[in-house]
């Protein structure tokens, strides 16, 4: 059955349906599509209209998500999401959610259609480019939607819940549209690596083992402001030079559990009040630290709070770390790992076991039922900018993988 | 003559008329009074009120300078300027624009007016608040206006020189009001100190022997952004994680040159994209670094170029360190040092000999004609903040000086 499935003719549609959503930005030099905005609109339509051309019925949730059905419940559910980055490449998100139509528009003209029902899903947010949101879209899947979102406002000062409305949602109905439990047999997201590990192994495809945990902190730092010109070295409580050190002592952290692959990040930093020629008397930096060991990145989160608590004692400084994100490691389900695998080898690749460094869908939809992801190579391991990429032989290799373990696919319930 | 000088009585008037003067504010909680603003035009009518009080014929030239003078060129210039930082104290600028008043009305009571003319002066723009300006007040009076000025805008895109026609200025006429080569005898400038060195001395008053020099560079890191969660630690090009070591490397090299009593402040940093789930990019920091010593703070500066450079090689990030500001030290007139140290000893007190750390309107009248200060003991060192504080007797002290220089004073010319 496999001879109807060319990687390459996969792929050239595939990257024809990227180039398609890529064009739908609020900016015409980068794309940026944000969640509920028209952008957003656009895009969710244009999903809609292709979920309905492969025969699925479409609907859309109270938060906007867009879902296509075919069959009875318990469906298998595939998506990804179609919001970005500011600045974004066309490849993260939107190839979770071409992947699956492609896939099953493949098995209806082979006439391959699982007897499991399906569910295709398009989530709204992801990224939480606009509300600094915690992948709402998934949570409201799943039946974890944490209404403390609704309060948050975007740097406009429009919040969640009025955003909704203005998208036409109602913001009291969310719940809704939740999957009960029970009806959703497994969630598998396509996605590309976002890293460097497939290209570096010469493989196109990858199955995910775990999403990996993160602790997000935010450290404030803050000493006395002072003349530039005026207060002498050793009597300044500079901020920023303290802010400085635990910079590097954060990057020192992360090398000391290399083989751990740990990662720490310092994305964000802000020193006030911010002019050429006065000491800065309060720095906030953010800290974004993930490993796959739950207790190594406890460990070296604490050890970060306890140096860099010693760097501001030993200058003077005041410091204070909060915990704003934390997330335990995710693992994928064993046998939906060993199915996925299976399809990947069926279309003549290597499965590659990695974890994924980045957060996804996954994380929400896990609370709901087993989940599993599908790696796609990307160039040069880059995402969230538009340097983004990933070949049509390699997307066309998932799709046709993806259309194996549909085909294959059994519910844990008849396993 | 000195009795009728009470230092106690001449400072309680000071604190006085700067407390009028800290009134005028565009803020109701904090002090903000910038450049051509409508709390500019009120604490300039109240100045010139104050002068013409004095017996002063006062006027205001095309910067919004407010002048006023008594007797013929030569002039000796007394003052400060009336623009304030933002969140500023009350002290930095209006005490060198009071206590030239309260000298000249003293010695009119005394009936002890000098038969030298004098000019006192309440400069517009000394802090470069609103346009990020470099002194073009003191520089229009000196003769040495940069015309590039006019092109600046504040951070509402409004031009210096639109600015300067609503304020009802004609920026093509700013020339007209330098003061003439030989117009001038000197300047002297009564000032807060704005560092520790009087507090830690216990001396109320000390002359100024230079105005130190500074280079200020801009620099610009680049790395690459990645994800924070997928690229390996030994892969990553941190632009942030870079521009943390060269700001302990600037912190470094001034404590290296602490007999120079040289310091280093990194004051702005931002990193792009500043998202805290994207490794930086790119980041802008500055450095301002002082030192009385010119050829010290050129090899210092030369030493950071370099040695900064050395990071990004080594970390495989761009580097680029432009010189946005280079002043050399502007030492103050031998001769007018030595009659400012005897007025301070005429009036009980200690002359201290100290370097100013911070820039002043000096710089730009030392190109006019010779140039002294007098700084006033400050609290803890602080300026340009609301915790500011001179007190009412050191001020008084130093208006006593002023009139005992001022009576005693003799231009160069017959020295």
């Amino acid at each position: 059955m496999m001879n109807d499935l060319n990687p390459d003719d996969l792929g050239r549609r595939a990257e024809a349906m990227l180039e398609e959503l890529a064009a739908i930005s609020a900016e015409q030099d980068r794309l940026v599509r944000l969640f509920l905005s028209p952008e957003h609109r656009r895009a969710a339509d244009l999903v809609a209209q292709w979920m309905r051309e492969i025969g699925l019925e479409v609907f859309e949730d109270e938060i906007g998500n867009v879902r296509g059905r075919v069959g009875k419940p318990p469906y298998l559910v595939l998506g990804s999401h179609i919001d970005t980055v500011i600045d974004a490449g066309r490849y993260d998100g939107p190839l979770g959610v071409v992947a699956p139509i492609l896939a099953v528009d493949t098995l209806r003209r082979m006439k391959h259609m699982p007897s499991i029902g399906l569910e295709l899903v398009a989530f709204g947010d992801e990224e939480g480019s606009r509300f600094h949101s915690t992948l709402p879209s998934s949570g409201a899947l799943a039946g974890h939607f944490d209404p403390r979102h609704l309060t948050i406002c975007d740097p406009g000062g429009v919040s969640f819940a009025d955003a909704l409305k203005a998208y036409g949602k109602d913001p009291d109905r969310i719940s809704d549209g939740a999957i009960l439990p029970g009806d959703a047999a497994g969630y598998v997201e396509v996605h590309i690596e976002q890293g460097p590990v497939l290209e570096v192994e010469d493989q196109p495809l990858g199955v995910v083992t775990a999403i990996i945990g993160q602790t997000r902190l935010q450290m404030t730092v803050t000493g006395v402001a002072g003349h530039a010109g005026t207060v002498p070295m050793n009597l300044r409580r500079d901020a920023l030079a303290g802010a400085a050190e635990m910079i590097l002592l954060a990057e020192q952290i992360a090398s000391d559990f290399a083989s751990d692959r740990m990662v720490a990040t310092v994305g964000k930093i802000e020193a006030r009040p911010g002019a050429m020629n006065i000491i800065p008397a309060a720095v906030r930096f953010t800290l974004d630290l993930r490993t796959e060991s739950d207790a190594a990145r406890n460990t070296a989160i604490e050890r970060f709070e306890r140096e860099a608590k010693a760097i501001a004692d030993r200058r003077g400084l005041g410091f204070a770390a909060d915990a704003i994100h934390r997330i335990a490691t995710t693992p994928a389900d064993r046998a939906l790992q060993a199915q996925l695998a299976e399809a990947v080898e069926a279309v003549g690749a290597k499965a590659v076991s990695l974890p994924s460094g980045a957060g996804h869908d996954g994380l929400m939809m896990s609370r709901l039922c087993p989940i599993a992801m599908l790696f796609v190579r990307c160039k040069a391991g880059v995402s969230h900018n538009p340097a983004e990429y990933a070949s049509p032989h390699d997307m066309g290799l998932a799709i046709a993988a993806l259309v194996r373990f549909i085909e294959q696919f059994q519910p844990a319930a008849k396993r």
